[in-house]
């Protein structure tokens, strides 16, 4: 590293912790905001988007013709672009963001204690919220959407090939704060486009309150590895559907068909189904012609293969790759296993804590699966697809948690708080 | 490092690894441990605790005994220090756990979704809990109390200097499981007393769900900083008294003796006030005449040292070492300020989010100052010693976080769980 290196490093770690600093005061300044100001710079930011779509749509443009040049893959460049109808959709969901209750101020419990006291315990915004994210403009609006309305700042830091979309939405949304009333500050993108630019966001401790890493499972570990702010983790998903014994063939073979290949790119969808041998006979057989006409290759084991062998439908053997494997393409891991038991076995072994799923008409069959699987999520006679902020009713989700500290599952606006005890009394002191 | 201590430390560590991989296989257990036995196995660690007393004694002998002749600093071989009667108070505590409700299988919320969906976030256990403390033998069984009670399998690094006691409590206790039918490695000293075998829980991610250090500010900092295992930061507390303009003198002056000198050990206590200007006159010179009959140095600013001089109290300087010190001693810094805003600029500085307290008659000065402090809790009209989950009601407490993820304040049995939602169809797919 020469010196030059070394002043560019040194200057681009001063800028990042300095945004960080200003993310600070902002979050200071948003925490005493009430609902009705945040709503109102919410759909602020919303009308901009649309009024200024075209500023927008240029700079995108300029970002997608540099990825083409870069012989990008066509559907990383699809996700990268922007259409007039695209922010229009982007605009909306800010819309419906504005329209959900503010978490922040929510007494989560209280009680007046034996001596008097009053305890409440109270919903109050995180701070400062790190997302580290992909190629993918929409997440920067939904992100400074969702962190406003919780009274967050949010420190943005996306994929440099966003970076020209990524700027220009950003600035049309804090000219519209900055309209409101609201610190520009309280949404800033991360300084720098380097691998050290992220490294100094992920060490900012007593800065930054949380990172949110939004993305595949390269990104997510990097980012768990490497830093030193809280992380939460999100959305890696290898998920199980488990055909019991006692499940309705038809029903299962639906749920399967839907949790592989409704939409294959996304964290919910399943990766590997497990059949109890009682009734493979069954089920694999009309399991594997619906899933062959929706296009999707089984990783078959012995006993599956042998009954694909028998229907004639294709299948690749299965490998400990493929019991490991987030496909997130048309293709599925399949087993015969003896026993519930043994489907939890394999489960507790390969699973990622995301979604599990069993189709079963037997109740303690469901009862024992629900208690056996440690998971975000537990799906009984029902598609994993389902594991999903807007399906919950949440109204709008900033990532799956498939860890267990402070949220699991889909997170909404009420993940991104933290709670303060607020204690009143009338000169109570401790005997 | 030569051969023999590689192989040493690569032994080490394949104990420690072992002994988490053994906690995992005992918390699936646990899990599906209905309360009525989990609590007849607290119980009945409570009864050997008493009926073996005397093997706990003599182990525990042996190390206060080498503590001793290490010179140790005597209030640290206090703690060290059991006897009959603090064996059987930490029984007693083991019997209120066991009183306690259950937080596993409670239902957060729930609801039935638009399509007929059954939607319940329900309490789940961590998992394995890992606990980094000093040497304070009590903890090891209020620890393997709590997790037992919440469902966790829990892995046990006290210091080393507590080594035999804590050996010998453990044996204790995890005969007693045995008695009840529960897995002894549900209770586990983490193997090996070098610094290594820290290191090694610390990284022991994906075996270990949660760890909470237990003691001073270095041992915290040192587990937040070497974990990849996720940290709950607990109890460093630099916490503030603020006597408002309008404070009623008599209250203020009580909560702020009682804030410092009640218990000075410990995380909750003051070790800064701030006092109007407006009030100072009428405020200081009985503050500072109740703190001297306590036995507390001032370390004051220019202005309330020019108080201290006329009314004859000893003082010492404030130093910006003083503003940002956790004496844990009869020791506190002291400042007069000219505004609230100024109050909540110093707390904001210096402060580490534990408790911060107001004292005023003003309704609208105590909403601004609730609003504007980042803390765990937050007091009004009252002493900052009421930050405890035993006065919170909470029965019992792992420790109180000073953090914003996952859990804030004291930390009781709901603390020591996650949530799972479970979803149940009747042939549900997405379209």
């Amino acid at each position: 590293m020469d010196d030059q290196d070394f002043d560019q490093q040194g200057s681009e770690r001063a800028a990042v912790l300095a945004a960080a600093t200003r993310a600070r005061l902002a979050a200071a300044v948003l925490a005493a905001t009430p609902r009705g100001r945040k709503d109102a710079a919410i759909l602020a930011m919303a009308d901009a988007l649309d009024k200024h779509a075209a500023q927008v749509l240029e700079a995108n443009a300029a970002d997608v013709e540099r990825a083409r040049g870069d012989g990008t893959d066509p559907a990383l460049v699809d996700r990268l672009t922007l259409t007039t109808e695209r922010i229009g959709d982007i605009a909306a969901a800010l819309r419906q963001v504005a329209d959900l209750p503010d978490p922040v101020g929510q007494v989560v419990r209280g009680s007046t204690l034996a001596n008097g006291l009053e305890l409440r315990q109270v919903r109050v915004p995180l701070g400062v919220v790190g997302i580290i994210y992909e190629a993918r403009p929409n997440v920067t609006v939904d992100a400074a959407g969702l962190c406003l309305k919780s009274g967050n700042a949010v420190l943005l830091r996306g994929s440099s090939s966003a970076q020209a979309s990524n700027t220009a939405l950003v600035s049309v949304m804090t000219d519209a704060l900055v309209g409101c009333g609201l610190p520009p500050e309280a949404i800033q993108l991360v300084p720098g486009t380097s691998h050290e630019s992220v490294s100094y966001l992920m060490t900012a401790r007593g800065l930054v309150d949380v990172l949110i890493p939004r993305g595949g499972a390269g990104l997510i570990r990097s980012v768990v590895q490497g830093s030193t702010v809280p992380v939460i983790e999100t959305g890696v998903g290898n998920c199980h559907v488990y055909v019991d014994a006692a499940a309705d063939v038809t029903k299962a073979v639906a749920i399967l068909v839907n949790s592989k290949a409704q939409r294959t790119s996304v964290c919910n969808a399943a990766e590997t189904f497990l059949v109890h041998a009682g009734i493979a006979e069954a089920f694999l057989p009309a399991a594997l012609a619906a899933l062959a006409d929706a296009g999707v290759t089984v990783h078959g084991d012995e006993r599956v293969q042998r009954f694909a062998t028998a229907a004639g439908t294709a299948f690749a053997p299965v490998t400990e790759q493929d019991w490991l494997a987030e496909y997130y393409s048309l293709d599925i891991a399949a087993g015969v296993v003896d026993s519930l038991d043994d489907a939890l076995a394999h489960i507790r072994r390969y699973g990622t804590g995301h979604t599990e799923a069993i189709v079963t008409d037997s109740a303690q069959a469901a009862r024992r699966f629900v208690a056996g699987v440690d998971a975000a999520a537990v799906m009984v006679n029902a598609s994993t697809r389902f594991t999903d902020g807007a399906e919950f009713g949440f109204g709008a989700e900033i990532g799956i948690s498939t860890q267990k500290l402070h949220a699991r599952g889909p997170m909404g606006l009420t993940e991104l708080t933290s709670t303060t005890y607020v204690v009143t009394g009338d000169g109570h002191i401790r005997s």
